[in-house]
């Protein structure tokens, strides 16, 4: 028998990355219009941060150049934080164009996965990293650089990932000027203890500014592991309506961890996510409409809410 | 950040419950024969402990009605610990005379499910307990007495369950003669927080009689759920293979956690169910012939096991 810590039920942040990593695993290209309506009702939905797009060359990603076009939407939607992805100098050139209010560069912790997508070592993409701060302030923007670690829990290339090589890279990216880092578990490898201990070891490094989880649900334990990472004390999270963003290494596979469920979970344990579950169930049913043929995951939409979480 | 408690990485025991609580809800029978394929694919897989059946009459669980020919046959299995589930005297004896290891008693923590499921006030079930006891130790038997204390986490019918009943409850089924006790998600209303806090509370109150702990996965909770049970200390876990048992208030929700996912939770943990994964999901591909038209769940049998875990 274990004591276990009862953290404070404290608000967690949600950010739907659904119109970015979902739709980016998704071939199909989404009409913008559906994607309008999409970031439209998520914010009606009480999401105060949300992840529109990319700025990566057009014809690496036709489903997300109408980026520029989100963001400008974004911006006019009361009290939410405008977060697009960015892979390079130019791409964040065009980030601070668009206004977007944070750009999120991802950074390989394995060599074979930084190599494989985005064609630098982890110590090429750090160095970009400074070169985009340099950007950044040169420009006066307020946009905020958040570094997100991916395949910090292991690779579908490379197979294990050292905790030593995430460790460094946080603290190199921070010197370079990072805001912000995240640990990604990009491809489903993680689990509930691997989560508490590199959580634990990372703030060590990077104390408040190590500020989101990022998990999939590849095998089923996107849930346990955002419950670790919470217990580690992780208060902000990716997440995607309905599951999407599932791994090209298995087809049909689960993605990321469904919104509707990661609000639940912490709906459930009392700490507040500001999130509409009605709201979020209807925007899901639209969601699977609009990409009629994908799979789509998660499990409340079907179960709906306990008896105990209904208003009389 | 909260330091969270590392656990030792000690041995977990998985039960299988498919061939109870997962046939039970689902209407059709399955040919005793496949029962028996799946009753030795299962020990051949490396689980120990199989929940075959249930001693209730045959006119309300037609499904259920060989289960003294499983029990014969399981008792053939080496080192199975062979579990059957008892609703009353009637079929404690029958238990009995059929030489079953352990005979699983439910008690329900709400009032209105204990009446409703087995016509019974918890306190009168909690009499039944002591009946039971009595007529297994008058047999001379060593068959095991636990009682699972069935929606202790929150009720359908009742909604909310009080956590004070549920320690009284336990506390009086101890008293009236049972071996061991668990805890029991039944409907899938359990949050992490609130199973770390009833398990932490029942351990005070059990201590190591304290054995079991039993999660559906209806609303994507079940692996956040098991590992808060095993944070807090339980090493001994309900699960049915492809995660059947869905409750019959969602059609199509999700049922009992899915015993190929629980094992790769613990598996990459570090703490070894002595459970082979290849034969699981082989298992699980015969089961989903045997019911097909029947939704399955759980997730590593389509993304497989991470690149780390592969042996070279």
């Amino acid at each position: 028998m274990h004591t276990q810590p009862a953290p404070p039920a404290d608000a967690v942040i949600v950010r739907e990355v659904g119109l970015r990593d979902g739709l980016q695993s998704i071939h199909r290209t989404l009409a913008t219009d559906h994607k309008l309506d999409w970031l439209r009702a998520a914010h009606a939905a009480g999401l105060r941060e949300i992840e529109v797009g990319s700025f990566v060359p057009a014809k690496l990603l036709p489903q997300l150049a109408d980026t520029a076009e989100l963001v400008a939407v974004a911006r006019t939607l009361p009290g939410l934080v405008t977060s697009v992805l960015v892979p390079n100098l130019k791409g964040a050139q065009a980030a601070l164009d668009s206004g977007a209010d944070l750009m999120l560069l991802p950074l390989s912790a394995s060599h074979a996965h930084s190599l494989a997508n985005l064609r630098k070592t982890p110590d090429d993409a750090v160095a970009e990293v400074g070169r985009i701060r340099a950007l950044r302030d040169a420009s006066g923007s307020r946009c905020l650089i958040e570094v997100g670690m991916s395949t910090a829990f292991g690779c579908t290339i490379q197979g294990r990932v050292d905790e030593a090589e995430v460790l460094r890279l946080l603290q190199a990216a921070l010197d370079a000027g990072a805001d912000r880092v995240g640990l990604a578990d990009t491809v489903g490898y993680a689990d509930p203890q691997q989560v508490a201990r590199l959580f634990e070891k990372s703030f060590a490094v990077a104390g408040d500014r190590l500020a989101c989880g990022h998990f999939h649900d590849t095998r089923g334990l996107g849930m346990a592991n955002v419950y670790a990472a919470w217990l580690a004390g992780v208060r902000r999270f990716d997440a995607c309506l309905g599951g999407i963003g599932g791994c090209p290494h298995a087809p049909g596979a689960s993605g990321n961890v469904a919104t509707e469920d990661l609000a639940y979970l912490f709906a459930s344990m009392g700490a507040p996510t500001g999130l509409d579950f009605d709201a979020l169930i209807a925007l899901r049913a639209r969601l699977a409409q609009w990409l009629a043929g994908e799979t789509l995951h998660g499990s409340l939409w079907r179960a709906g809410l306990p008896k105990t979480m209904l208003s009389a």
